[in-house]
């Protein structure tokens, strides 16, 4: 009788667990087994924000970020500017700059950039979308926030040229030194960029 | 009114990952973020892997093993050696000396070393247990495959002045210099545990 080194329930566990990104079989091992110490009202806490968040996260049917209402609560937020539209690429992204708690107006969510050599154009993303919201929403300015890489260039430039035509301001967010960063250690891209953008002071 | 980050569930899902060892605040939102864009299915499946090793998998009445059988499918192998039992700390180390495939004997499962100073004695790890086995078994040699830390030196110490009046024969793994390390670099005790374990050859 060949004895397999797991018994098969450990064996479905890591391997569910490795096809999570950056768990390899050893993470995944460690982190079955925990499971397998803890309690049992813990790993069926864990089985069930999984299941919740597939059944109950959905995309908000204004921004399209996520959420389990709809509108989403920021969507539905009154105290909001509602002229004020930062589109960005992710439903990350999003948080990070609602984290900044800067912001006060609304989003738009892309959910990706276009990059052609990946088969991605504008149909793949929610520029269709985001179109019909400035037609349709009395909006003034549309801060462009997608990253400072070619894709997220590239959308930024795209979009530009289909919003300014409808005589809505446009913006990006200012490239430049990250705060607490050395000019000595910075990218020539990134120092450049921060040159480029310089303010009278 | 107050916008909260994230959905609600998503808000659950990181702090249930949160809780698993090794896995920031960073991660957990990495990876459930994969779960939100992967499949249903994939998401069900993690989730079942979850329930299922807490509801199928228990120790194995003889040597303490994880296992969804009993006895284990280790203990139940006719073709292994009965009379020699390897002591290990945990699952683990059981399954890196199966992994050998050098050993044929079976194994006992403590569950844990003697840590005084954590409060584990004697009666906290599966020692008694041992001795219940050594007595009805036909055992001729217990291999003590404890860790080279202090708890497992003090585990194999107190586990040997059980077991010797037995008239059991008691062996210990070799310590020494690990295969493909270099000697400049092994530390001292190492070092010293490899001269004195040294073999004429």
């Amino acid at each position: 009788m060949k004895t397999t080194p797991y018994a098969k329930p450990i064996d479905h566990l890591i391997e569910a667990l490795t096809r999570l990104p950056g768990i390899g079989k050893k993470t995944a091992s460690r982190l079955a087994f925990y499971i397998l110490r803890s309690g049992l009202s813990e790993a069926q806490e864990l089985a069930q924000a999984i299941l919740e968040v597939k059944e109950k996260i959905h995309l908000c049917s204004l921004c399209f970020n996520l959420t389990d209402e709809d509108p989403c609560r920021v969507c539905q937020d009154n105290h909001r500017n509602k002229e004020i539209l930062c589109v960005v690429e992710g439903p990350n992204d999003l948080m990070a700059i609602e984290n900044t708690v800067e912001f006060k107006g609304r989003y738009h969510v892309l959910h990706g950039t276009l990059s052609p050599l990946d088969g991605i154009g504008p149909e793949d993303i929610k520029i269709r979308e985001l179109m019909g919201r400035l037609r349709k929403e009395r909006i003034s300015e549309v801060i462009l926030a997608t990253n400072p890489t070619v894709e997220g260039g590239a959308t930024m430039l795209y979009l530009t040229e289909l919003i300014k035509p409808l005589g809505i301001k446009v913006t990006r967010i200012a490239y430049g030194i990250p705060m607490g960063g050395e000019i000595e250690y910075a990218d020539v891209m990134t120092l450049s960029k921060a040159l480029e953008g310089r303010r009278e002071i």
